[in-house]
């Protein structure tokens, strides 16, 4: 891409209205638009840095065997009435419209009852069974107040799988699995060292639903964590119940800030049977599916990036999230600065050549707000020093090397 | 992709209540969902043949240095009360609802009004135009009626662009080389020679508009063409005025039926104006932008190539269009089919076989339905005969080749 070809503008500040520092960056740095509190638009480098999570994770279920689907935005009411969640006094986020005939319509908040009901043309009998669905969803949640900028929108994108099991051991079975594939997503996105795998609230089905909780100091969550232990608690199940189940005391635990980036949550039979989603097992007998339901935050892990790397200069994301690897910048050095383009892109590199005409001064402040790992300048100064200057944007360690090998380097990245 | 893997099954029968040619087909195979009407889920081959046709469609946006972006569906009152838009009178196909807070807002049916006021944050000098930029966008609209499968949906997929210039001459350049941007989309769609760049009302802001519409019996729409001189006018301004203007006759005009599956439309600067987008220009004076707005119905496109190319069996979609492009079915020759498959997979063919334990009618009966172009059925008799057989879904001619030239012929593709 080249930086003149791309319309965002960065911007010294952002709206007034804006308090979370990850919407204040990536709107200055031009990833995203705010419409409103909590509904953010994705700009071009916003885009590819979600596309770039969404690839992830998409990687990491499709390993899984889950089938990627997208369900509707608008819902039945009727599907919502069988399980009781329509009502506004059950759930609160509810947006809801009508359609022209008066029939009522809500806006996906969340995609259980509909993939369950759409199941039974799918499911028949036990040969049907294991099924993991998930979907890349923008949900519409009409939360009372939303200030932590994308961590927690009215309008956001989930990946949310399903999973549909004839038994406990089957689902057991893909559960874990899920736990492990979720690791590895947080791995990848380099806060797997600071994701926790946390037991919390398992509302009517089960005694707890592990939530995966990112420390972050700008988290809505409170958590207590044993880091050599590998345990995570949730307070709001800090009980003396739990203390004692876990084999941990109090004193062993360490308060600290999360945001919470996953969850997967055991339906047991309950769903299904409030569904009416069952299957025919061996003895011709028809049973209630086992169900799960298994999240990831995809808009709001960018906010939780942004807030946990960041620096006084601006957004720092890591390689495999950034909208691209390389930012080239030339100082009067088109020519030169144009070779190493067009020699990355042919290698497939995700390369922004930032070919506008803007003092270096700006060109630098730019590229430090947008955060791009690594950047190449290539200057009069730096071809007399024997080539092209290569820019960690993390550690700002920078070093003169040839242009072939600049370009070798950001190739073995 | 095993089909033992994919959970969608085909079904005899769609829902009664189905009239459309194209939801039939697309249900009973799997592609898609209804969750009402007009509202169709994307199973994973309708969530598959989408994003092809989004990636053709991206390719030739991005050829045309426009950026990709994601708007949100939420919108506030404000920006469309500006341009008269917000009432129910003005426009009749919103979906409301309304924030905690009382704040009335809507769910995005078209975008105009949100991009061109978040430009105002982009756009400043005339040194900041032209700027073309383009998302795929869930748009949802409160249709009266929904009758037409997912060729005319309450929520559907749509690609739109909209392109910001200085002056009538930057616009009519980018309009143009939309017009040929559109057509090889439609090209490599399969459906270029049957598409017509068609001329249309427009509206308040210009004479006429261009439409993108394609021969389909099952489309809404009637136009009159000339073949051989590529004129085509819609029905709705043809004037003795309009004949004049385009130096034809009305019978030199032949009647077709056809679906709109693309649009583009001049604003000149009145789109602007009511925004409030302008920028300064040379001579430091303010100027209201030239807008334009250029539509492809995503997911209309797949009901368009379903209703145009299914026969008596079931659906048959271009190569580049179908979720795979190669079914391979074994018939009691697992090991053989597995040699293939893998071969296949690890140059990167699209390939899902049906390695499931059903007889043989069956997954042909499915395979028909399901459309992919190319079929190869491996079994006792086929490697008795000398290798596998190959079978065109759309000409239905078949051959038998050895294994090695099968897999060749299926790369070469």
């Amino acid at each position: 891409m080249r930086q003149s070809q791309l319309f965002t503008k960065t911007q010294k500040f952002a709206p007034k209205d804006e308090q979370a520092k990850n919407a204040q960056l990536l709107i200055r740095a031009g990833y995203i638009h705010k419409e409103m509190a909590g509904a953010y638009s994705l700009l071009p480098l916003g885009q590819r840095s979600v596309e770039k999570i969404k690839q992830i994770v998409r990687e990491e279920m499709n390993a899984l065997g889950a089938n990627e689907l997208i369900m509707t935005g608008l819902q039945r009411r009727d599907l919502w009435d069988r399980t009781g969640r329509w009502d506004d006094d059950a759930v609160d986020v509810w947006f809801k419209s009508s359609l022209k005939n008066g029939r009522e319509v809500g806006f996906g908040w969340s995609h259980e009852e509909p993939i369950g009901d759409m199941m039974q043309s799918h499911i028949n009998s036990f040969r049907d069974l294991p099924v993991y669905v998930y979907q890349f969803q923008t949900k519409l949640r009409n939360e009372l107040r939303a200030k932590s900028g994308i961590m927690r929108g009215r309008e956001f994108v989930m990946k949310d799988m399903y999973s549909f099991s004839a038994n406990a051991a089957q689902h057991d079975a893909f559960y874990n699995a899920c736990i492990d594939a979720y690791k590895r997503v947080f791995d990848r996105l380099g806060i797997g060292e600071d994701t926790f795998v946390t037991f919390a609230d398992g509302g009517a089905f089960t005694a707890f639903s592990h939530e995966f909780q990112t420390v972050c100091e700008a988290g809505e969550d409170v958590i207590y964590i044993n880091r050599e232990r590998g345990i995570a608690i949730n307070e709001e199940v800090l009980t003396e119940e739990t203390l004692t189940e876990l084999n941990v005391t109090r004193d062993e635990l360490e308060e600290v800030r999360t945001a919470e980036t996953g969850n997967i949550f055991n339906f047991g039979t309950e769903k299904a049977e409030s569904i009416g989603l069952s299957f025919t097992d061996e003895n011709g007998k028809s049973i209630p599916v086992h169900m799960g339901s298994y999240g990831i935050g995809i808009t709001r892990l960018l906010g939780v990036l942004v807030e946990k790397l960041a620096d006084e200069e601006g957004i720092v994301l890591p390689e495999n999230v950034a909208p691209y690897k390389v930012h080239l910048i030339d100082i009067e050095a088109a020519d030169q600065a144009e070779d190493i383009y067009l020699a990355l892109l042919e290698k497939g590199m995700d390369v922004m050549w930032d070919d506008r005409d803007l003092r270096p001064g700006a060109k630098f402040a730019d590229s430090d707000l947008i955060g791009i790992p690594w950047r190449i300048v290539v200057s009069k100064r730096s071809l007399e020093a024997g080539g092209v200057e290569i820019t960690s944007r993390r550690t700002k360690e920078s070093e003169i090397v040839s242009k072939d090998d600049a370009i070798s380097k950001m190739l073995a990245l």
